[in-house]
């Protein structure tokens, strides 16, 4: 691929938002903006849409800019003729569509929403390969188990999803009722959206990438191990048929594999990007993940096997459950319990439609908040689930 | 390539050699024993003739044995129309004229004989360019190097070869003087030939490995670098310009490069080889070699740079160095001092013929020799070189 590519960056806002616009900055030979769209954050898309000069641009709330470039909606923007790459970093279920404009564009599609292929991985699967179009993950997993594949003819044997473990690994059950909100945002290593570093905390991160990996390698579960390392400079491992393993490494940034995505086939230098250094990492260390010690990882396994629409069902009852969590309405070891209940409660669909996702995930959204709130009927006044 | 490969291995009753037998038995589907050549160990030789009847076979002594084999030289059999892969796993600078008669003939080189590279590496790369022929490393960490390459369009930035340390690491110099060869032979992790415990010990044979891996990967000096990593799981990483490393990992156990080699760029499933346990591997250390603590690996390290018959003179010297070593003549710490007198004595010859370097290793072994016993006039009497 000569020339500059042009990127397309969903959700620029957000926290890989900001850090695709780093890796464009810092490489105009190689990437320009095409378009950028954001959600609420309209002061922030401004000063971002002043300096890069994107041609297309959207947000939910139409800012009040006056500039060349056009205001498109997310699906016009993903399928136009002057992009070459559709980065989906939108929260929650709004990156679904527009991905799959893309993909039916036939564009490459650098992934970082998880959402998108746990809640539709059958379709969005589909969709690529009806089209030949390419999805390239964004997430540091995906990126390294993607890197360690690259040359290889054979599936791999095993996949090693690594995990930080989070800042409760060492915790007991009552010590995990306790913890606070400002607690469970202190992530050890990533710097991550809110959502996410919740999710990191109780390890449900871990079962939406399970899910991903699943999706994104056609990769089996029960081939998908979870590896406790809490140094994060391993970011994840592949185990092939003779016994081998590739690992890919690097200091935790996510700017590396949005920047590879975006580089894919080649790699290209970047003097922003930090270097590992073996005078510092001086002992890297594993452990198998106890699954009984995370509920959510349980639930996301359990629900990613399951298939139909209880991924799409697990996606919405974790948004919903960690907000509350957030709100302080329910504790931190409820998050799993109110997942766990609305799963229980929800009767799964084979082989959805798009619609039916959404229908799913409405209804998902609409038990999991009376669920929650039918413990705690005032905001504040927290009360353990049973 | 479809069928069954024919392997011709130069040095079978080797530790190598004895080990890539054991995968072309684990896999009598893809592989057969074309050719076996062996030095004085006629006993074990037979036997192996016995078990795999190859078509040709070669020692140094000829066996007096009657089957429908040929017997043939090791040039003959490495350049032969019945032979797809040469394994090359002689001590020494035998491996040296075989390899380039295999070359010659387009033959595909798997290499585990570090001698040839580090005496002749020059000659030896310009030979497999000129008739398109392959030469594969079978030392783990080149192996693990080549692994990570393995679909990367650019060339790396940095090589790190892991070395365990060997069993002195933290042995004071003064305790260093003391070691005794069976304490030396004791190698911590990997199973192997005497010589190369003892260079494993010293770092020598982690500084030939440098040699080797700057010909193998055409990589300047300055960009190889060590890794002090005491379980020698991780047999080697490459870092990349965006700063991304890749690692290849296992248990140690050579069979598993030995077959990478053969099956490649497949790999091949062989329920023999052992995998890595993650409940038994707990934690993985590195930290970077000191290169004032192994006086071995600075001097082959120095060898390398100076090219000419530097690196020949290198091989010899220590070949003498470690006998002399083991036959209690001089000490441990001796060895190195052994090789540094030879190398300052040496007048190197650039861009050396095949002759000349034979003629540069004639010389040191015969320096080293003298120069050893001068100090040490009778077996025994170990005293101290200055």
């Amino acid at each position: 691929m000569g020339g500059v590519k042009k990127i397309a960056i969903l959700g620029s806002t957000g926290s890989i938002g900001r850090q695709a616009l780093d890796v464009i900055r810092a490489l105009p030979d190689q990437l320009k903006v095409a378009a950028l769209t954001g959600n609420k954050n309209l002061e922030l898309l401004e000063r971002q849409i002043s300096e890069f000069q994107p041609k297309m641009f959207y947000s939910s709330v139409k800012p009040d800019i006056s500039y060349g470039g056009e205001f498109l909606s997310a699906e016009e923007i993903a399928s136009h003729s002057e992009v070459d790459c559709v980065i989906v970093a939108t929260a929650g279920n709004t990156g679904l569509s527009p991905t799959l404009a893309a993909l039916q564009a036939g564009k490459t599609v650098a992934l970082a929403s998880k959402e998108v292929l746990v809640m539709a991985g059958e379709i969005i699967i589909r969709e690529a390969s009806l089209h030949q179009a390419q999805i390239l993950p964004i997430d540091s997993e995906h990126s390294a188990i993607w890197q360690c594949l690259q040359g290889e003819e054979n599936k791999p044997q095993r996949i090693y999803l690594t995990a930080s473990g989070g800042p409760f690994y060492h915790y007991s059950q009552s010590q995990l009722t306790e913890v606070t909100p400002e607690q469970a945002l202190q992530h050890p290593v990533w710097r991550m959206g809110r959502k996410v570093t919740i999710d990191s905390a109780t390890l449900m991160n871990k079962g939406l990438e399970v899910i991903e990996a699943h999706w994104l390698f056609s990769f089996p579960f029960d081939s998908i191990e979870i590896l406790i390392h809490p140094q994060s400079i391993v970011h994840s491992m592949v185990e092939f048929i003779d016994g081998s393993l590739k690992a890919e490494l690097g200091w935790p940034d996510m700017r590396l594999p949005i920047q590879y995505a975006l580089s894919y086939p080649q790699r290209w230098s970047n003097s922003e990007l930090p270097r590992l250094d073996w005078n510092k990492v001086q002992s890297l260390d594993f452990e198998p993940a106890d699954h009984d010690k995370f509920p959510c990882l349980k639930l996301a396994m359990e629900a990613g096997k399951s298939g139909g629409t209880y991924p799409a069902v697990l996606c919405a009852a974790d948004e919903v459950a960690v907000e509350h969590f957030l709100r302080r309405r329910i504790s931190y070891t409820d998050i799993a319990k109110v997942v766990q209940k609305t799963l229980e409660q929800h009767q799964s669909i084979g082989q959805p439609s798009l619609e039916e996702i959404l229908a799913a995930e409405d209804w998902a959204r609409e038990y999991t908040t009376r669920f929650s709130l039918g413990y705690c009927p005032e905001p504040g006044s927290r009360r353990s689930l049973e």
